[in-house]
């Protein structure tokens, strides 16, 4: 079969693009991947404009180190969900090739022949655009790190004009103190009803970054 | 007025956001701003299918040292143009808070009482999803680099695990050279018409650009 791996951004329905919402209205069948039904929630709010198929959760494990054998049997017992048709459109919150499950998943299943990524918006394009922020102007370098790598960040400061802090699950508060000479914002839930944009870190969840422009004064 | 800076993504009309096609089909006008008549006719392309309007192209400089009294004369004569309008729609390929013309004008609008960002799918999560390739997973980290910015990316190999090389016109080649321990694609205008993707440079254009992965026998 074919499967369409396909990002549907930060959490609006209008934020889902044309060609993912083609998809989604036209497919038989569409997989929902979640680690928590909070999320399985988030993204099925978001599609639910456009489906109009049979929806299948996948319930995947959080953990970042998953045993081969775990994913194995997931990836088989969702071709056995998936047999009577002959293409699926795999749903991930943003963009499909930002931190998304379906790469793990996708290339363990005996039954897909042929998968086609969809790009979508991702969170931290649209949480600057909450903020009305530039994220990188001219020659400007930004980078992307993820709460728990403080050794990647440590590098990273003084050098990028821009620092993206992802999956604010694991040391939003700890990342903020290495960010000395920039002007920080902290976001969380873009485009959603929980949405939340400040100064101040109200919550350390996976769905919470921070955006750090370096100041112009800041020593380079 | 009020301004909608609204990304359009990489260069398919599909893949603009459901929110950036009713903007602007419903838009009474559309600024389309451009360096170049090529970079005109992409963004005209991508919107044809959704503007009912008039499209107002803008000529911005493309050097990176623009004179203030230049840029604000621009602006007095953009506002001109849009003086029988409540709102206006500014287009910008990909997504408005990474490397759009949008901030350099906007703020200088005497108009422009309102601005809302919207954003896009941006070119290189586009690129990667045509290489069908993740650009971050785990715990991965990821580089943005413009091909001048060689100070930032000699201290970003060997900590990212992803970079990204954008803007492919200002020295290209010479970047690669620095990307010891990585596999390298090249890609260029993903989703347009003359979408190519390799591994050897074809071209260097502002529209082409480099995505790097970590080996992963690469020293760290």
């Amino acid at each position: 079969m074919k499967v369409y791996a396909v990002g549907v951004g930060p959490g609006d329905p209008e934020l889902v693009t044309v060609k993912a919402a083609k998809l989604l209205s036209e497919a038989g069948v569409v997989v929902v991947p979640f680690s928590s039904n909070k999320v399985a929630s988030l993204a099925e709010r978001v599609i639910s404009p456009y489906v109009r198929g049979k929806i299948v959760r996948v319930k995947l494990p959080m953990r970042r180190e998953v045993e081969e054998e775990e994913l194995n049997t997931i990836a088989n017992s969702l071709c056995s969900e998936l047999k009577d048709f002959k293409e699926a459109v795999y749903v991930t919150l943003g963009d499909p090739t930002l931190y998304s499950t379906v790469f793990r998943l996708i290339d363990r299943m005996p039954c897909v022949e042929e998968k086609e990524l969809v790009p979508g918006v991702t969170s931290f394009t649209a949480c600057a655009s909450r903020a009305s922020m530039s994220l990188a102007l001219g020659g400007d370098a930004v980078a992307v790190v993820p709460a728990d790598r403080r050794d990647v960040l440590s590098k990273a400061v003084g050098v990028f004009e821009t620092i993206v802090i992802m999956k604010g699950s694991m040391g939003l508060r700890e990342s903020m103190r290495l960010l000395e000479g920039y002007d920080v914002i902290y976001a969380r839930r873009c485009f959603m009803d929980e949405e939340t944009l400040g100064k101040e870190i109200v919550e350390e969840d996976y769905f919470s970054m921070l955006i750090a422009r370096v100041r112009k004064d800041a020593k380079r």
